[in-house]
């Protein structure tokens, strides 16, 4: 296998090498969409598996709503219609036909839709046009509902997992009686998505609101989680939106409250995607490879025998096959291989292209000494232990590189967080494409919006848990109540 | 809630009713395609997560594939074509644009597609387009995929689960070096899903064959498994399609074999979807409503609380939560419903109508004599049982259910299985809509269009396990083999 492009040499093509050969996605012949692979959607997977578990156990329930979208119903709420339907696909035939010479197919032109379909590029539309039959009375909220689904919007540049034209997400959409409760729910989530991203995909985030000109379109506010790529680049990995009765005015979703009064039902909607398999290879990869989290690995552990006959092979596969299923026993996922078609080396480039987090090899000499060697994807160091401490020693390291991950990605923020109070540093910094910058913010549009064209940099968020801080404007002096997030970002 | 149409009133009614009132499904406003509910969803969950295991227990790893695939693609596979590329969506632009008027918007004719997009009805084509990137050489064979995803064929006549425009499914797509591998690939897969119906589904299939004209649009062999729903007619549970090298000839997937020769890869594909939802309705359903096999079930137990003060619910909730956490130790999922803004009898006309296996009740008279009420839903039957013994009693209900949903199934369909030799007795049969009729058929084309002709009876299949038996076709009289299931169909 062919060595990538270092990050330190070319970041961009690092990662899209990356991609291609740790098998997590390609380009297909659609313009624009991907093809995850089945190491990439075996991490997807587990992304999904532990996500749905939060969720359910937070009292939400997945359904399904469909793919296609009546044109009209975008123009419904004003702003959302701005935001989306611009870039969309549009279904405008449901008939092909054999042409003429007998040997392609073409639209047939009387298969002509009378109202055209967008696929969907989120689903709020078409969810709270079903609300409206579900919702009557207090006594049908809130309505807990998250789907699980693949969306399209059209992107003219594309790149696998960050920007593609179709990908797969999951979209919360949840209906309530007060607006307190909304906003309640739309912070639980948020919390979820924090807890997810920092203890699973061991990735420290930010969390805090958009402004107003980065908002959801059709949202009263949005919540998100902001985490800093090895390049100095921020990645949004994920938000949650106050939707307020947007929503519900535009599909005219109303309910009778205790008191016997009709008013119109508070929304949220909440969404994470397969660009978090960005944020991942991103955070923890290296110039060797994929780097995944051991929670988050589809395979923990490989054993690789190193033999030269086969009697040999026989000998190291007892040994192993004891040690795999000691592991199994403790629910790590193990894989022995003993493919007699690869050589020893192959599989070492393999796995560490593929990020496996521990690496086992096993030896005639192992045998004779009563011992392995330990190899750690996150370090890539390497160590003998004795045999009849492997298990334990294993078992530990799958939390010791969780928490490995989670520091270094974390000290590493740290060390690219940066509070600038000058507008020549500020520019400088953004310049260089550091990190995060802390800085005072007027607070109004045409700073923000002037900022993002001197700099390229925008507004991340304005945490939440920001101190209070009497300051000035970095562009233009005016005073500020406290520091905001910038970055350039993907 | 209002009650269900019998079934022996108007079937197709019943159906549609308890679709609705079981919150399995609705329809949406996009004509053609459902929403899935709550409670559909989640036993499609349960449907999925257990073929997931199976699919993965046997070799298969997921992976995910564009939603679109290009027109052009479908004129590549002859027989593929005339199958699928007639009833599709088609994407014909990616952009929509304010109207004049700036109140709606409309389909920007600027952003018009060079080659139109196919919203997926099925994904051999985009498969193979990447399969040929896959595949050099035998080492990298067999590739054994699975993908869950929506697909799109266009209906005009639609009913909830049956037949949408819009559906969920998985399909399986696997290369293989041999003819032979592939073929034995096509029948284990035919085999998980025999062992998902019949053992998690509780629902008896026949296995058997297509027969030429109803194979898959470019298989060489369709295996299916064939059930007989309550009314008479069957519904083909699931299909697994030997594809012969016929789609790797179509997109020119070739490999070197161990001698160094170049050869085209064979292939199968294999789906269920959930159409299967409809099959378990149609199976164990009755009047009151859904009946669901406990192995599939979303609740398995729902407590029940009898009260008139909320002291007395007080003293019923302790004993009702230690019995849950108990049951809940078994792995059995449970429920307390304690909300206080239904009164008993909702409760139970609720989980009766939404097919929960088994409910208990527990009140204050239950309380002074130590006992409970635990009520079956296969049966429609209660008993009063002693409190410390209900744990065990209810766990052993979960495999009792189960068994007798499956035992009634096999009986309903025994009974109603015909060996028929004449035409007269064959017409009235099938009229009256019976069953499964065993006929001996001539084997050709000509004679089975025929008999769809005046019986709307088809051939469900050629069952794999039949009897060699000489006879005469039921229709000329000609020589035959072995007999033949027809019925009508779904």
């Amino acid at each position: 296998m062919s060595k990538l492009t270092k990050r330190a040499d070319n970041y961009s093509e690092w990662y899209n090498q990356l991609v291609e050969k740790a098998d997590l996605a390609e380009h297909s012949a659609v313009r624009g969409c991907m093809v995850i692979k089945p190491h990439g959607f075996a991490i997807w997977e587990n992304m999904q598996s532990q996500l749905d578990k939060m969720f359910k156990s937070t009292g939400h329930q997945n359904a399904y709503f469909p793919i296609f979208i009546p044109k009209s119903f975008f123009s419904k709420e004003a702003k959302h219609v701005e935001g989306f339907a611009k870039e969309c696909a549009v279904v405008t035939h449901y008939r092909l036909r054999t042409t003429a010479d007998g040997k392609g197919v073409e639209v047939d032109p009387t298969a002509k839709l009378e109202e055209e379909l967008i696929v969907r590029p989120t689903s709020e539309a078409i969810i709270w046009n079903s609300f409206k039959g579900w919702i009557q009375s207090y006594r049908n909220l809130p309505i807990l509902i998250n789907q699980w689904a693949n969306v399209v919007r059209w992107e003219m540049r594309t790149r696998l997992f960050l920007r593609t034209a179709e990908f797969l997400w999951q979209e919360g959409h949840t209906a309530h009686a007060t607006r307190d409760e909304a906003v309640i729910e739309a912070e639980k989530m948020l919390d979820v998505y924090t807890e997810f991203a920092e203890k699973y995909m061991a990735i420290p985030v930010i969390k805090g609101v958009k402004t107003p000109t980065e908002r959801f379109a059709g949202a009263l506010e949005t919540y998100c989680i902001e985490s800093l790529m090895q390049d100095g680049k921020a990645l949004q990995c994920g938000t949650s939106h106050f939707l307020g009765q947007n929503f519900a005015k535009a599909f005219d979703v109303q309910f009778t409250d205790k008191t016997g009064k009709l008013d119109y039902v508070w929304a949220t909607s909440w969404g994470v995607s397969t660009r978090l398999m960005g944020a991942l290879i991103m955070t923890h990869s290296d110039d060797a490879g994929m780097v995944i989290p051991p929670k988050l690995a589809p395979i923990q552990v490989a054993i690789v025998p190193i033999y030269r006959k086969i009697e040999q092979l026989e000998e190291i596969s007892k040994v192993a096959l004891k040690l795999k299923s000691e592991l199994e026993a403790k629910g790590i996922r193990v894989i022995f291989d003993d493919d007699d078609n690869r050589k020893p080396g192959w599989k070492f480039a393999e796995y560490e292209m593929k990020g496996v987090p521990v690496r086992i090899a096993i030896g005639p000499r192992d045998l004779e000494n009563g011992t392995c060697e330990i190899a750690r994807r996150d370090e890539l160091s390497k160590e003998i232990v004795p045999f009849d401490t492997a298990v334990e020693k294993v078992a530990g390291l799958m939390d010791e590189i969780q928490d490995n991950l989670f520091a270094k990605a974390l000290k590493f923020r740290e060390e690219n967080t940066f509070y600038i109070d000058n507008w020549k540093d500020f520019e400088k910094n953004i310049k260089a494409q550091k990190g995060f910058v802390y800085a005072h913010w007027d607070g109004t549009e045409e700073t923000e919006e002037k900022i993002k064209q001197f700099t390229k940099a925008t507004i991340r968020c304005i945490p939440l848990n920001g101190k209070q801080e009497e300051g000035k404007c970095i562009l233009t002096g005016k005073p500020s109540k406290g520091r905001v997030v910038f970055a350039k970002a993907y």
